[in-house]
Order: structure tokens, then sequence, then C-alpha cells
């Protein structure tokens, strides 16, 4: 696989060696640095439209009693993953937990307890090394399909997106340049789909040959693969990414996910994110626009009011269309789903329904 | 698609309602049979090896006040579902509750209030007409993903799962002969992975090809799409089929599941099952056989232990190798996942745990 950038990451990877054996050389004791990922060190770049890490750093220093579990903890993590790019392999971040989870001979001390110690050290080494966690050979889970007239080359296998019958190409998690080469992107947009039951009426109905697109879904809350996909069509093809979600705090969180990205990401961000995404649908105003029966809208319970609220408060909800769609649904005080469009007809979601709102360029930003 | 099938499924539902006229034109009460789906009515077919429905029936009467609600819903599903027959589309569960979801006119009762009442109709109406959901052009939630040296066609399209990169196609739910036509199947066997982390692992070693098999993963418990495709293999190819799960009651849980079917989709079992299915691990015994150390097993807990109690019970584990595996579970009172096997090397898996198995021949039944 990535040669070129292989080589680059455990360069890198390396550093972090090469700088504690000067340290201890001079005697000092063995300290590197970790950016900051807590909240306080969070921001929203307006510049950038994404969720980005600041630039506070803390020591993480071997002598200092409180660091040195973490410390043995991310060294030991680098060094895996040194060994899984020699051995041009690509695990999950479960089998890494595994592979390194041993007790410490002469004691009764396990290097990890549970994943949850190993993950953070992940982590840091992503923020402070300023790579993807696929450059460092450790897969996502990868749950996303997609369709559309795109030919691609992916190891040695020649794909074509268009000839996948009723099933889609499942997306792998590592979607990075060195992996995916774009052969052929014949397409006006991207549809990024948040259900599957509904991505499969797109497919089923041949939208994206109806209407030369690429229509992608990742499942619910979306994996790292299907964000980057997205990313790269849009950034390397200049090609609209429109969203398609429930209308309800938790689809439009998906959408503001995709868009500017998410805080537990923040510092993968600007490599993930696609700020000139577009929420297509579904807005609680849709319902009068479109005639959609009351009856299959759903009350808002206290949870939806409360995340909706949380929403509110978010930076980048503020723009006026925003504003309105959530003070309209805390008015009806009800929410609705992708598949209550089926009320209106089978097809009516995928010959009406999407067709209409492109035709009128009729999107909240 | 499947005109033919169409056909016959249509005209089976319209015997529903030719059954109700002519007792309405006899004046007679309308009442049509349901099997019952209770567990009462429930067995383990040995001869099949199949979870079975029983012969029980009881009556729904449109004249009996405590039937007419759901007398209606049935004939309400039955008649949407020629209609999505008719249109030649396929829509999911939840589309379809959307689609009938109504308030009658001049009263204000809906006709469903939630999925839970539209759900049990269909699979009434399946039980009844002996009919899979697939044929009723319903799509259950598809999940899996599948590669091997396999081609098939899907409506206009031929597919190759050897050239599926590091994706893999992304198993439709309707896998149905009308559907999906093997084309080619070149395999010694079907390995159906529990996890899609664990699959991606044999699918970046090329195992199904340098193994000659095919690799398949339903992700966690697989859906119907996954189980029907297993079964194809194995019924029309004769390719048997391995099944590859952590060592806990939920692993072996699934294998069962895949093996004989469960206790919910009884009605439909003989058409999703495979008997033939052998369980080539995870188990506990392999800890000591495969000098897997201890410190990467999982200690049980009271939900495990429960659960394992459960299995013990049920009469298609009453066998001496199951009878063993659970005992040794209890008595070490630990599991393991797969991923655990990573401690052994990052391809430990692939390259000597599952090829001496299947060397050995060390299955479980």
């Amino acid at each position: 696989m990535a040669g070129g950038r292989d080589k680059e990451v455990v360069k890198r990877l390396d550093g972090i060696g090469e700088t504690l054996l000067r340290q201890i050389e001079k005697s000092e004791s063995p300290t590197y640095q970790v950016p900051v990922r807590t909240l306080n060190n969070i921001f929203f770049d307006k510049k950038s439209g994404t969720i980005k890490l600041g630039d506070k750093v803390s020591d993480r220093n071997f002598l200092n009693i409180a660091h040195s579990r973490k410390f043995m903890q991310t060294l030991l993590v680098a060094s895996e993953i040194k060994k899984v790019i020699g051995a041009q392999a690509t695990v999950s971040i479960r089998d890494l937990y595994y592979a390194l989870k041993h007790t410490i001979e002469g004691t009764q001390e396990n290097t990890f307890e549970d994943q949850s110690e190993s993950d953070p050290c992940i982590e840091d080494i992503e923020a402070s090394l300023d790579l993807l966690r696929e450059e460092l050979h450790l897969a996502a889970s990868a749950k996303g399909i997609i369709a559309g007239d795109v030919q691609l080359r992916d190891g040695k296998d020649n794909i074509d997106l268009a000839k996948m019958g009723s099933g889609g190409w499942s997306v792998p998690s590592n979607v990075e340049p060195e992996n995916i080469e774009f052969k052929k992107v014949k397409a006006d947009y991207v549809l990024f789909i948040e259900k599957d039951a509904v991505w499969r009426r797109f497919n089923e109905d041949q939208f994206w040959k109806k209407n030369n697109c690429i229509i992608l879904t990742g499942r619910g809350q979306p994996g790292r693969g299907e964000r980057r996909m997205a990313q790269r069509l849009n950034k390397e093809f200049g090609l609209p990414l429109l969203v398609l979600c429930d209308a309800d705090p938790w689809g439009m969180y998906i959408y503001s996910v995709i868009k500017q990205g998410s805080i537990s990401l923040s510092y993968s961000e600007e490599k993930l994110a696609t700020p000139a995404a577009k929420f297509i649908g579904l807005t609680t105003r849709d319902v009068e626009t479109y005639k959609i029966p009351k009856e299959v809208t759903i009350k808002l319970n206290q949870l939806d009011v409360k995340r909706l609220k949380e929403m509110e408060s978010y930076e980048w909800f503020q723009k006026k269309e925003w504003k309105e769609e959530f003070s309209n649904m805390k008015e009806k005080a009800y929410k609705l789903e992708l598949e209550a469009l089926s009320k209106k007809g089978i097809r009516f979601i995928t010959e009406e329904y999407v067709p209409r709102k492109i035709k009128e360029e009729d999107y909240l930003p």
C-alpha cells in the first residue's frame, strides 16, 4: 500500500522515541508533549468552517508518578503501530488493545485494563503527530454503502460503483488517496443519506443514475470512511454535498458532524469535515410545504427537547435559517422521519421531494 | 424482477380477500386463520434441524370486538403489500407502517399507533401464506459484507465478489433466486464471521483467495439477507458453512441462529437456517490448545452466566461437545473475543488459528 506515506508516518513515530532518547542521554526526565483534548481547547474555526483543536499542550513526564502509566502506555501503542505498519497490515483499535495487553513481568500490573485506556493513547498520537488514524494503519468501524457512476481503484481491483446491483459497495474504513484512487467520477453532486433503509429506496429507484449523482449512507452517525469519502468527492471533484436526514435533533446533529465535525475528533476534522455541505431535509417546515399529514409526525419527547436546546446553543447553528427551523420544531413540538414521506407514496421521496428540493435549491446552510 | 413469483404471491394475498368475500356473501362473520406464534407452538424439529412453527392456528373474527382492530390492520397491511408489489418496489417495514398510518375518517382513531402494531401483521401474513418477507417485497435491515470468488447477477449488473477491494460487497436484504442469480461459485467452503472488524482482517489478508473460500459477515447478529445467502451457498453448491464467533454466550447464540434459527422467525426458518453449519471457534478450550495468554480472557459477568444457563437448556445444544464447552466456560469463568487472538500476532487468526482448525476439522457440531 502506501509506501511513501508509510515512511513519513514511521519517521514521525520514530521522532517520539528519538526525542526521549536524547533526553535520557542528557540525564533529563523523559518528557513528551500532547495537545490538550479537553473542551476548553476545542473551538469552532469560522475560517475553515470546522471544529478544531486549539494550541494548548501538556507535558507527559515519565518521572512524574501521575504520568508514568500513561507514558508507558502511549509508547507501547506507538511501538505497536510501527510494527503494524511494518507488517503492512491494518488492525482495529480493539486488536491493538489486545495485542498490547499483558501482565508486566514480575508484577501484578497489566499494561492496560481495558480498551478505554488504549484508545486515548491512539488519539494522543494522532493529535500530536497530526496524522489520521488511517495513516497509522488503524481501522475504524466502517458501515457505509455507496453507489453511483464512479470508478475507483482499490489495491489491485478496479471497482465500478455503477454496477453494484441492489447491494452497493461497502465503504472501507480507509479511503485515503494511497488506498482509494478515483479513476472516473461522473456526478453533479453527492447525496449523503442518514438511513440505510432510505438509501435502498434511492438505489432501487436508480436515483443516482437518473439524477447523475452519487448516493452514500453512513447508517446513522457515519464513520470516518464515509465522511472522508464525501470530503474527497467534494474537495477533489468540486461536487456539492447534500445531506438528507430525519427532521429531529439527532438527524440534524448528524448533518452538523458531516459539515463541521465532532468535538471528539476535533484534532482530525480538517481532514474529515465538509464545510460546504448543505442540509436538503427533512425539516419540520416541510410538513406544510409538502402537505405531509400530521399523523406521521411524532411528538417531541423530553430528550428531544433537551437535545434541541443544546443544538440551539452551538456556534455553528447561529444562522437565521437554522434558528427558524429550531423554533418551528419547538412550536410544533413534533419531529418526523424520512420514512414518513412514504405516506405520500412509495416513491414520493425519490421522485418528488428530493428533486423539488434540488430544483428550488431549498437547503439549510 | 420476479414476475412469476410475484404473481404467485399476489394470488395468495388475493386469496385472503376472496375467502372473506365469500363469507360476507354467505352472511357469515368474516374470519381468517393465522398460525399461533407463541412459544407453545414453536419447536425444534430434529428431522430438518431447524426451529419450526407448529400447526396450531387461531381464528381472527371481524365481528369479535377483541379481534376487529387487528383484523382491520392485517387487511390494510395485505392490501398495501399488494400495492407495493404492483409498483415493483421494495419498502422497509417502517415505510409500510407510515404508508398505512392515518386517522380513520370521522373518528379520532388511528389505524396504527406505532410500528409495533404493523410488524405483527406482517408476520401473520408471512406465516399464514408461507411466504418470506422478501417475497412480499419488504426489506429487512441489511448490514452484511461478502467477498470471494463468486460471480452473480443482480438485476442488470454482473457482480464479481472477487473484485471488491478493501470494501466488499454489501449484501442486500433480498437475495432470493429471483433477485440474485449465482453465475460462478468457486469455493471450498463459506466462512461466516461474527464481527466486521475481523472480516476486514480476513479480507485484507486475502484469506478467501489463498484458501479458496467465501468470507461473509453479518456484523453481529446477522440479518435475513446474510443468513439466506449462506443457506443458498450451502444448499445449492454444497459448500460447508463454518461459523467464527467470540467464545461467549452471545457469539455462540449467533451461531445457533445461523444453524437452526431463532424463535421469533420460527415460521421462516426452513428458508433461512443452515442446519449443516459448524462452529469453528472460538471456544474457551482454545485458550489451552492455542496457548492464548490468560490476560486477554474476560471474566464472565452475571449476565453471561445467566445467558449461559439458558443456552445449556436449549434442546439443540444437547450435544456432548457443547456440554463440554459450556462446562469448561463455567469452570474457567472466562470468555474471549476474536480480537484477543491478536495477542498472538496480527495475522495469527488468518494464518494459524483458522487454517489449523480446518486442517484438524476441530469443529463443534
